[in-house]
């Protein structure tokens, strides 16, 4: 499928590139044009390529192309969960309310909410996730058959899950070249024994991969590790060999100076979740720290059972809020460099370097921002406005490994979206039964 | 114009009543008929109403009727300053910035900007708001135009303004039942004299009326104000007696024991602006304290200078993340508190005794929730969904006093948005032309 995107305002993500207007091309799943500086300057519109043939040719009417949003850190079938049971702290939110639910999903359950929380990704402009969970296979087939880009993290811990099926996971799901890839995880130390820590470092090693986790989420969660092994958990880790090939960490909220030592040290990726950390009342992580050390730092909305929603807006102006907030500073985060959190560094940490930035060659996951709706005029600043006004509403079209997607408020997933809805009230409706 | 809203859930935000299924009927600017809980139970679905004729018959599908939103603190023209300065602290934002590009401004420039902000307004579901600027007249204007309702309040201060023109206009605007009411005002305790402000708190004896004004937004205009008065901004206003007829303030984030005393006893308005404050940096307000004092909490978007979208779900979000922030509290304010202050208090607040919930006999500002998005699914909590997880995307309709303005993305308030897009960056260009 050949589609030309034309009159369009175009935002690389590239270091250093400001947005200009040009045309993106696109061949099956990749970028075949995209001006670069030097075109741009010589107006070279695509000399030299190959006359395609076009499938289809989109008037972009002057809005703005992107590499859509990477939702570093999810949990996509916790939609189920959503608005359940707010207003709780965390460990009790967890063992009262989020455990006896799970205790009840079968895999054709978490497969339907993963397609319900794929249609908000969608809506919000993600383009591919980070995602934790039980039963990962649900989560696949969900995003294959859906066409949602999706790196799977085993969510290893003492109670669900064991070293065995991690590796048996991360061996299948990283053979070919798909939508899905895997990562190796745990996830948390306070939900791991010492023993299965030190197996999922074996496997680190033995495949020289990258390992991801919750990490440092609450206070509590800290001071509890350090009670039990004397350290904090990123040092902890550390000392378990756990990040010798690289990795990172989800929430990242109570981090001491060594902490970011270790991050700095193992070129580890943070991934912040501002949305469920203020509304959990976990805290607000030190990212204006993170970036003066150079650790870099990707952004996730977390489950829909937290945060309650899956939108890269909300967290984009909330990273810049509360940044702000805690350095007493209006000026702590730049708009441009949360841009980037959103984009490329979340590509970096999921390890889709194919799908960072719009340039020929690169994968074809790419958002239109609409620029022509009241909350992106006067245009004095076309990614301040994203940042700090910017809303899901403005998503015009998402496309997905050369796919649209989305475009216009409907959906072009095979299904309708009625039918996913429906199914998933019915879950809940068996899962919750005291519901009314 | 009769219309008939069915097959609706309704949120009427009358206290202690749930969510239910029924009808709502407009006749003009009024609503007419909506179900009380006796009819409710009996089924009793407008027997003894008059036959009224349709001209519009609307199917809800099932999407959720509720009260529009009240932006209770806004500065709709402020539009042209959208992401133009942001990242800068707040006094030296206004000195650099916003005070040189107003002093540019003409009231057909106001005008416009209101335009778009009503643009902004309307995709949103807010239906009133309480906006101060230089010109109201100019507000006015494009409000009666568009349809908005507005409560205007002076900006009173030693520059822009003085005395007997807030006396003027507090005449004028309240002489007539219209969308347009004003209340009288000033910018704030450090922008006025001593002087003025009594000038403004005879008036305000004169007339009987409340006095509403920017207070403690940062901690260093509490201190220049205790430094320069020996009193706090709520204490020494009310030591004027500019509060013996009622009144509130905007921002209230640095607010000690004695102003919220103060409040208490004058039974005032807090009406808070999360978005605004998390973005300057100006602090985090103690909405639990307010609440547990029982002093009134209104909520609103600020201008779009200093937030910079007029989004009510955010603000509400934020009500809610931030606080729990405060408090390391998980359950720190109710969703239905805050869905509370972002209609009904908001109304009080702005003396909008008929636009408040949605009952008979009330004003016909009601907006519909689109409920068949995957961000409001599964419903386990409608009222949680729209606090913690709706986005103005969920707006479906929008009607003030009566008439449909906005409905599926689209409006209808006798212009088209290009061609206000279009103005709004015309006299951006003029008004800051070293831009490009």
């Amino acid at each position: 499928m050949n589609i030309r995107l034309y009159n369009a305002h175009i935002l690389t993500m590239e270091k250093g590139r400001n947005i200009f207007r040009g045309e993106v091309w696109i061949k099956d799943e990749k970028i075949v044009y995209v001006p670069d500086e030097e075109e741009l300057a010589h107006e070279m519109k695509g000399e030299g390529l190959p006359e395609l043939h076009w499938d289809k040719e989109i008037d972009c009417e002057g809005n703005l192309l992107m590499p859509g949003f990477k939702n570093a850190h999810t949990h996509s079938a916790m939609t189920l969960m959503r608005s359940l049971a707010d207003d709780m702290p965390l460990d009790k939110w967890l063992n009262e309310k989020i455990f006896p639910a799970e205790a009840k999903l079968t895999p054709e359950d978490i497969y339907q909410f993963v397609k319900l929380a794929i249609l908000e990704y969608l809506s919000s402009g993600i383009t591919s996730i980070f995602d934790m969970y039980l039963v990962p296979e649900a989560t696949a087939m969900a995003c294959q058959e859906m066409g949602m880009r999706c790196v799977l993290v085993s969510g290893l811990n003492d109670f669900t899950s064991s070293i065995e099926q991690t590796e048996e996971e991360f061996v299948k799901w990283n053979q070919k070249k798909s939508l899905i890839s895997y990562k190796l995880g745990c996830h948390a130390e306070y939900t791991c024994s010492r023993e299965l820590l030190i197996k999922l470092s074996g496997l680190a090693h033995k495949y020289r991969a990258p390992v991801y986790m919750h990490m440092s989420e609450t206070s509590k969660e800290v001071r509890d590790c350090v009670n039990k092994y004397g350290m904090t958990p990123a040092v902890f880790m550390d000392s378990l060999g756990m990040f010798d090939f690289g990795g990172g960490a989800y929430h990242c909220v109570h981090f001491t100076n060594e902490d970011m030592d270790v991050f700095r040290r193992r070129r580890l990726h943070v991934i912040t979740n501002p949305g469920s950390n203020a509304k959990l009342a976990s805290g607000v992580a030190p990212i204006k720290d993170f970036l003066d050390k150079k650790i870099p730092v990707a952004l996730g909305t977390d489950g829909a059972a937290s945060n309650n929603c899956l939108d890269m807006f909300r967290e984009m102006f909330l990273v810049a809020g509360l940044s702000n907030l805690r350095e007493m500073d209006a000026a702590s985060v730049d708009a441009m460099e949360i841009l980037r959190m959103a984009t490329v560094n979340g590509a970096k940490a999921m390890g889709l370097s194919k799908a960072d930035v719009l340039a020929k060659g690169k994968l074809a996951d790419i958002i239109m921002i609409d620029l022509q709706q009241p909350n992106m005029q006067p245009i004095h600043n076309m990614d301040k406005n994203i940042v700090y006004s910017g809303s899901k509403s403005n998503i015009k079209m998402t496309i997905i490994n050369g796919k649209i997607l989305y475009k216009n408020g409907e959906y072009f997933v095979g299904e309708k979206p009625s039918d996913i809805y429906k199914t998933c009230e019915m879950i809940a409706r068996r899962i919750f039964e005291a519901r009314e």
